[in-house]
């Protein structure tokens, strides 16, 4: 058996923030077509090899090559069964795995999309898979998808929502000596952000995970002068919202949080939003991935590119070994049995079909 | 009788705005001088004239020679009884009656000191009161004062003190997916905000002055990312006090109406304070100034110079023509009447006394 660790390790030693992953990406495409029975294409530094063995079923396998700038943990360093370093969770443990089962395994039961992506750690109009799906939705097509993204070999399934609203809170100017001549904006804002404070928030069972929703004001900003009662304050809220909610609901949900809140000249404005992905289990491939391995199933609360394969009809769920909570840390790291476990479950997977 | 309308107006036709008030000081100081009978002294372009007649009683009348930048109103333009312009109320209609009073009034019955003084519309540390009152003190004792703000010929006693308090409020990061691992420091901010939306103030009556307290939020600041629970808001108040509390009162009663919102780590910051001045009525010069003209008597519930006053133990009084609701505002003006009823209630108590 191959030494993931270790393999983990040399894609560590690539350097590949986001926006560099070219040499990444190179290493990828080389051992891909050194693989056989690929058909492998490259658009940008996205990375596309595909099995077309006629099978009934076909698994995308998705993950971002790019990392998040270094944290003094560039070096990729082993002690016994960890390997610490840069990316070594989030997530090139997954691209090990990855790369392993798609140059090893010749005969899957099941035909095989995988996917190496780039800048998946920076603002959403940068995602290469998001652009894969916008240029070449071919490529990326599949019945149901894998995203390796840090699970610690769980199983978290569909991903919440996300949305951002701003409120800007209208008030009337007066001299704070008289301020029952004026309305002050900003002590409007603060019913609503105390009323946030204390804020119930729905923990919808969905396929049998509980998701759990959250707003959060996330921004805050008014004032004119010290002796001036203000007549304007913005506040930006962060909704997370479960797969069970469409981004409309979720967004008539913050207005009627805010509702009781807000007077005629107030503006509730959506900035953004990203839709949810619901859990997905019902594919027989994701299903039998749960069910073959008796693994712990959470629900994915954080946005992630699920939502991708979710907004384009493929179930998709996340799967990888490494802490997500280690993400980004400087003591990012990742351990041997979280690769082994995620490798032995995909490759059965891939071996024995739904 | 003089034209006090024509005086004023004058007087507006000599810029004066902040920091630009040396022509209208060479204006006064010319005046002064040719008038006889007043010792004259220019400190920078403040003017100070005295009498020095050995009489029992001094009484200081003040007023500031500079305007607030033109606002498409620098020209006077006199129509029936009214006079328009930038200062006519905001004082020049007061340095008007000054002038007058100075140049013309032989023989008083006290002893009078009249101070032309500069940058009252700007920042406190620029006042030539309190350049005055730091550099020369001998210039502007006295036993009593007026200062010529403008009042409408009603009498404005006392004023409240006024002072600035930051607070900021910790709390800890989280993923917004996650709230629940870290505190969010802008929704902690908005309790303290809703609770100041519902501060009932304290409305003292002092020698039969109604005061009115003020506490409001007059900045707000958080956040970190949209994506992050912030861990820290910063929020300004300014709370305007009555005369019967002194500035550590005043900043116990604020730490008391936050004390309730606050938690350990954060911070209560006095940034600056600017006591008040009791309403001086008490004192013979003052009182006779109300009682023999039965005029209104209201509480100062800003912050004027007559705390300056205050603070070297002189009773001191707001007393002048036109409106201040009208100064700063491009309507800017004063009235006829108004000039005549200031200038009579001073004559008199110039040439009676106590």
């Amino acid at each position: 058996m191959t030494d993931l660790l270790a393999r983990t390790a040399d894609l560590v030693a690539i350097p590949s923030e986001s926006h560099q992953e070219a040499a990444l990406a190179d290493h990828v495409e080389q051992r891909l077509n050194g693989a056989g029975g690929l058909s492998v294409e490259r658009v940008g530094d996205n990375v596309v090899a595909r099995t077309d063995l006629g099978r009934d079923h076909r698994l995308v396998v998705a993950g971002h090559l790019d990392t998040v700038p270094s944290n003094d943990n560039a070096q990729p360093r082993i002690d016994g069964d960890v390997l610490w370093g840069l990316g070594a969770a989030d997530m090139k443990g997954g691209l090990a795995v990855m790369l392993e089962l798609a140059t090893t395994l010749a005969d899957p039961a099941i035909d095989v999309t995988w996917v190496f992506y780039t800048a998946e750690e920076v603002a959403a109009e940068h995602n290469g898979l998001g652009h894969l799906f916008a240029q070449r939705p071919d490529l990326v097509a599949g019945d149901a998808a894998i995203l390796g993204e840090p699970t610690d070999a769980a199983l978290e399934v569909g991903c919440q929502g996300s949305m951002r609203v701003q409120i800007t809170f209208r008030g009337a100017r007066a001299h704070t000596a008289r301020p029952w001549m004026g309305r002050n904006a900003i002590q409007r804002a603060g019913r609503l952000l105390a009323a946030l404070d204390d804020y119930q928030e729905r923990r919808p069972v969905i396929d049998g995970c509980e998701f759990r929703e959250a707003l959060q004001a996330v921004f805050v900003e008014g004032g004119v002068a010290a002796n001036v009662v203000p007549d304007r304050a913005v506040v930006m809220l962060n909704h997370r919202f479960a797969p069970d909610h469409t981004p409309d609901q979720a967004r008539d949900h913050v207005a009627s949080v805010a509702g009781p809140y807000l007077a005629e000249g107030d503006e509730f404005e959506v900035l953004d939003v990203a839709g949810p992905a619901p859990p997905g289990l019902a594919h027989p491939l994701l299903a039998s991935l749960r069910n073959r391995n008796g693994m712990e199933v959470r629900a994915k609360l954080g946005w992630t590119d699920v939502s991708r394969f979710a907004a384009a009809g493929i179930p998709a769920v996340n799967f990888g070994p490494g802490d997500s909570t280690l993400a980004h840390n400087k003591d990012e790291r990742v351990e041997r049995r979280s690769l082994d476990e995620v490798h032995h479950a995909l490759a059965e997977l891939l071996r024995l079909g739904p």
